[in-house]
């Protein structure tokens, strides 16, 4: 299956990342800003990178932003612009565009006029740093649902040398421990004595009470 | 035990989005900015929220940073208050600094001056929705090593009605799935005759490699 | 009937043209704009006119935009407050929102977000000024269809004392008089026998083609 | 007779608008503008266009303006560039010069130096415009006088069917139906007898008054 | 006889100057400028002083500008208010006004739009400091007509103890001493026998060519 | 003997109004400016001009301003400049130095720095239309001492004919008519029997108060 | 003896140290910014400090100048006001006036000016610094002639125990060690016989050269 | 032993003389500064001097700072610029940097990222300037310890032909005059009987009292 190919407006922080990581996994990217800095920083890394003003319909039409499978418009701070590049993408025939919203009035306009995905990188990471800064042991997470969470906890020194039996996290608070990252490797779907060592990581899924139990009770 | 609190300083996209989820989870929060616009926006929703120039280091004394547990500098384009402010969360006594970084090099003079963790919102959220882009039934993942990650993924149309022992996915690419969110609830450590359907969510947890063959061969 | 009430949001030189129109035929209008000089100048002759920022959309509701029939967006030179601003009237629930745009690509995004009508007053008056210019006896015009026009034509001298019998425009070019304004008054369908004079003012019918022979030929 | 030829300073909105159409009407347009970019726009559509300061006579004189049957000042928002070119053009001998005017008061220094037609486009816009909004048939009008209109109107779905005859529009209010265009092509005169279908426009000569009162009676 | 009023609009350093040299003179004179450092330093000296936009119709009429005899435009850098001030005085019935133009060009709108006169400080000092630089002994010169100059000249050492019938100006150049300024007073019409002092000051009336010659061969 | 030669620096509306009679005069002259567009405008009149920074000491030198007799400082509106100007002008040996002063408090530096002479262009063409607008008739004139006035009058209409016997200026006021402009030809030292037409123009010679009342009585 | 009052015009780095440094020596000192937050930061430490435009020869009156012994024109970025301001202060009596320059030629005008004292920190504390940045132990110096210097070297861990007898820096280099710096008290003067220890600090004076070759024979 | 080689950031007033400073002291200085006109006017003086953004790794890294042993950091206003580029220098390896600080906040960050000498040459200027102000005979002087002060003194008209033996300042103020700088040369350690004349100078160690003592008693 012939692999995708990404047109990224807008060479920020946010875009850049995107961009950089995409060529880190494979993908060709054409790297688009108006800053011709920004792009020349780029330029060793992407596929291509062009200076360009991507609310000129000529200019996205002459650099063929058409034949992409994909677009992001991730434009920094001008909101005039991410709307009008967006609407131009979409009306070229790109097959999916996602745009990076602002505020949340910029979002629904950016629906409105057909993006296929809207995201708000500030605001998701605000959430995330949030969870991070109130559980000290937490490294990531993913919300699997409203109730449920998957948490990878660092192993604290007071669960050194405790099996996974001992603490039981099933019986005392419906969750479940899938994973052990240790020195040695990652154990999936790990036997009830195996045993922890600090520094270990662990993924738990559960309830969000669940597991914010387990943490208040076993880890602090 | 008494729960921390916290002082935010800057309050843009990120810093208001981590003020407004840390008390969501119930947390105290004091909102600091120049910008009284920004400063009004989230007068009703944290605890306290207050126009001052948090370079000052007068100006923080008198609002009493001193007393807090956590100092984020959310600080959005000003590396030079960024790096000021942060100086003197760490004199003052704040016991626990987070700031937010805009460039490497920023940064580094961050760790150099003692922040407790640094943090990139745009550069990580640019990794993360990079992922999300080239594997479409990606919604969330947790990176558990350089090899192994956890997935969650939507089951597409093709898996609808298989059974795990169908998939096989342990056997076929050394993954596990556990748990799958489905709309009458969430199953943890599903047993192999579980049954998919279309738009559930699984979590599975594998190698980079696995979990990539596993979407390749079994979803797309 | 309960006559329609107007919000005119941008009271510039197009919008306070349309406000003040609207008062003089007798409907009431609230007029917004964030410049305080502009809203002083047009206080005594609107209804109600008020300093705000329209792209604030509790500013929108506190003015109670949403109990108006119809909003018109005449914002000047921002066209990302126009887009912002017509979302905001489209989501209160504006019945009818009409929006002024800058550019062809500025139209189609506000057509995008659902307003019902697009204006563009300033391309609109070049072209009607256009066939002013190259007509010099055209006061005004009416396009019935790509090939139909109605214009209104001053009778020049050399048409002084001819009967419209004599001028046999719809014989010779296909076109119709089909009224003719003369200082004692209008004459609406005038008869064959009909004299004009000069600086009358007649209404002709016709082709495009026919029209313009008319001139040429007759008038000049 | 030999064509006009038209100079055009200010290639704004509605000077390019206007530029654009005298071109499509056959006559040949020289464009000026200080802006580089706003030239290069209409390279391509005008017979010449020019990047030049219009307040410096020699420029005006070295680009030859004095040959040209008629100048407009499109100049968009600096009442003074627009006031020096003006006067340029009249003391370099153009034949015929229009300007837009602004304000009123730019407006009447405009004719003390001796335009020969001042044009007011966004201002007479609002007024087309407010004709519209509160007549929602109504595509277009010529005010004949201050008291008879050319009406162009949409046949609204309850008409559907009507005969002349059984509206009856003279004899109820003094109107006349002087056309109608039907998808078939455009009737002019039309006689008693025929009928009228939704979606056709007809055109109609009253007094303010009768054609109010046909619309509000009949059509509504 | 009622001694005529004036209003002075611009108090820069021309207009300020000539506000206070008229009040010096006797006459009533109201100063106004739009900013308030320049209104603040004349308010005590000047009959009435205000801070008003002079461009601004009703403020103009508000500070009764139609009653005084004379205006004088004297506004600085700014074409546009000079020439829409003077437009509004004429029309409120100013019955004099003069202005200060910056360019010729300006000159003329200023006399298309009725000014009674324009004067062009900087211009004409230019051209009397001129003179001076080149006649080291020239104080002031009043030219009579193409050919006929009034010069104010020092006396220099050289004619210190001459007398007027010594020098004979008029057997040699055909030019006449008619006035010599001493310390003991000024002598009009000075007799043949006077003497002049170093130091004095003398009058001469002629054409430019004698006096030219009379300071070349006496005075140099 | 050698004509002076004169560097003029800064070349806006008093400076080369002053460089342009100077060349005028038969003289040579070098203007300088930073402005390109204000050297280029008098690139065709002045003997060499050039595009400079007057403050760089090593700009002033290649230039070669020392050999210049004389210097004049005309720079509008930088004081600073003005003042680094003019010491280094007296620093590399420019014989005399003229420098334009916009305030009193300038002035005085100047002064203290050395020039050999300051004007006040604004200040003095205030004064000077001052008196002009008091007395309608007052073409020119010259301030001879504290209390004596050569002033240039018009002959109005009720003087027409008069002989300047039956004046008697001098019997009645002390003053003496030393001069008459005829369209035939400049009278100095009129006699008794000459006889006044309108428009003549007659320079007198008297006290303030002569004059004023001869104006007051005679002309008026 | 009266102590000197000083006036410090200028509160910015250089002007706020030397307005502190004076108070702390026991001296009467009045501060003067035109710049709010400069002045509130010293309103603490400074006798007086005003808010003031120090260009303004009223202002200047108004705070009593003139009752000042010394006045210092401290003024950081702008040479027109250094220049004003210091020849308001010397014309209002301030007996002695020190200015601060920031260019060679800045400081050519305010001696012609009449300054009393011309001081260059930047340029003087740049000439400091590199001669410490060369000598590793050198604290700080005086230049005593062209020839001579005094300087305050801290005593090398090479030296530790030496007597100065050993060292011997008369005979071998011509100078000599006039104070030692002990942690036990400062010995003036010392006999041959003492001994110094690491980190002792030594006064040494001699000609430069003997003490560079005392610094790179002995010390390093 | 080879010298040191010195890279100089930022040649604004302090740089630029610290940096011609080692130049006349025989040393290498590589000057950098962002503004090509800063570089350009030392590019005579000192060894290599390059436009470049000292932000940027890449730059220094490219003129290849690391090769040289000390850096000194003198970026004028920026102190971000002051930061990044402080930490950058350390980074590369630069064995010594040396930064100026505007505030002492900045001097705390800059101490914290490992700079290895601050340097705050207004606040040093400006203390100095106050000793000198307030002990008119002071030239210049040494803080030897917090008590003790080597001080240079010019030597007043009214010790003229005393000898030291006379003055005693030893015996009566505990203070020692360890040289004397005469026309004729410099005297180190003199002799009792050595006689001052005015206009010498002498170099005076003791207490801060004892001298302040001196000056009192002796010299005023």
């Amino acid at each position: 299956m012939k692999k995708s190919q990404f047109v990224i407006i807008g060479l920020g922080r946010f875009g850049s990342s995107l961009a950089k990581e995409l060529v880190e996994l494979g993908y060709e990217v054409l790297g688009v800003d108006k800053d011709e800095e920004a792009v020349q920083d780029l330029s060793q890394v992407l596929t291509h990178a062009v200076v360009a003003e991507a609310t000129d319909e000529d200019v996205l039409r002459s650099i063929g932003v058409r034949n992409f499978d994909c677009g992001v418009v991730a434009i920094g701070d001008d909101i005039q612009a991410s709307i009008l590049t967006t609407i131009l993408l979409k009306d070229l025939g790109v097959k999916k565009v996602v745009a990076k919203a602002m505020t949340e009035l910029h979002g629904r306009v950016l629906e409105k006029i057909g993006v296929d995905r809207v995201v708000y990188p500030e605001r998701d990471m605000g959430i995330r740093v949030a969870h991070q800064l109130v559980s000290p042991n937490l490294l990531d997470y993913i919300e699997l649902s409203k109730d449920y969470t998957i948490a990878e906890l660092t192993v604290p020194k007071c669960l050194n040398g405790k099996s996974l039996q001992e603490l039981n996290p099933r019986g005392r608070f419906g969750c479940s421990i899938v994973a052990i990252n240790k020195p040695q490797g990652v154990i999936i779907a790990p036997v009830a004595t195996e045993v922890l060592a600090e520094k270990d990581v662990m993924v738990i899924i559960g309830t969000n009470e669940g597991i914010e139990q387990f943490e208040d009770t076993i880890i602090r």
